[in-house]
């Protein structure tokens, strides 16, 4: 799916975003967007697994997994202005459409399609950033893998295990227990 | 501030809200938005302080506090329409606009103040939740405080040690011990 595509889909308008937004693609283990710059563009998957990471004190903590027809973005870097802290990656080789965020940015001022899809963009990272703070307050190792398979299967049908454990802050051998009774339950 | 006042120091743009958004008050202590129900208002703080709560395991976890000026909602209750599982509720006497969600929503389909807006005001929740979410991953409890003194004052000056403590996810006691150390470094 294209961006355009996704507009009509989501936002069941015609209209097209008034910029180009040019193909590129990554390889797989490549980083897309880096740590200490700030953020210039926003990137919408047709093909591929991109994943987002913070290191602590030396430990990668990944804090976001993205598949194909959502967006992503180091965002919050390009809204406060600040240098990134986050570093994004293509898990497998991937085929994005790029947008320019100062030209979205400007579009804002005057485009109803794009203060649209920026609006329905950042609901839908937000909900996954919340439910995601709310299941690491309020869950265990096990119930957290439990909601992870229910609502994310894919998350777990296609990463590595030791991906996994460091999405869900729990060490791989933990994890490794837990799918086996889990399995075996 | 009123939500139009806002609107025209931060968009930018003389737009109103194209249907009326109502003033109402809360006693302190009393709850705005429930746990079990489907959100369906946003409210624009005039005066007064709201903190949002999760129920884990019978213990209060704040996640939120919202000051004058700001927006706060059970916002994802709304968006995936499910039940709140989150507990908005007045800390001190507050007035309040009232956003009735429905009709923003309908208004999102036409109307280009309501989308940068809507935008706006989420991105700004967004970028909260983010480094609140990098905060609990990296930091210990005494660096948490000082993040907290340093960029949100206002939360330590306001609010009670024990809701500080539930908002930091320390023991009320460890709270004051590094506040004791952090007022003598």
């Amino acid at each position: 799916m294209t961006i355009s595509e996704f507009i009509k889909t989501n936002l069941h308008t015609d209209e097209v975003l008034p910029f180009e937004t040019p193909v590129e693609t990554f390889k797989k283990n490549s980083e897309i967007s880096s740590k200490g710059k700030i953020e210039r563009f926003a990137y919408f998957i047709h093909s591929g697994i991109v994943q987002a990471a913070i290191d602590s004190q030396g430990e990668e903590k990944i804090i976001d997994f993205f598949f194909p027809n959502q967006f992503f973005s180091s965002y919050t870097s390009f809204l406060t202005q600040c240098p990134s802290d986050v570093i994004i990656s293509a898990v497998t080789n991937c085929e994005v459409e790029v947008i320019d965020l100062h030209k979205l940015q400007a579009a804002y001022q005057t485009s109803l399609v794009c203060n649209q899809l920026g609006r329905y963009a950042i609901e839908k990272v937000y909900i996954k950033r919340i439910e995601r703070e709310k299941s690491f307050l309020t869950k265990n190792a096990p119930e957290k893998y439990l909601e992870l398979i229910t609502y994310h299967p894919e998350i777990v049908e296609l990463m590595p295990v030791k991906k996994v454990a460091k999405y869900l802050g729990i060490h791989p051998e933990s994890l490794s227990r837990i799918r086996k009774t889990v399995a075996h339950a």
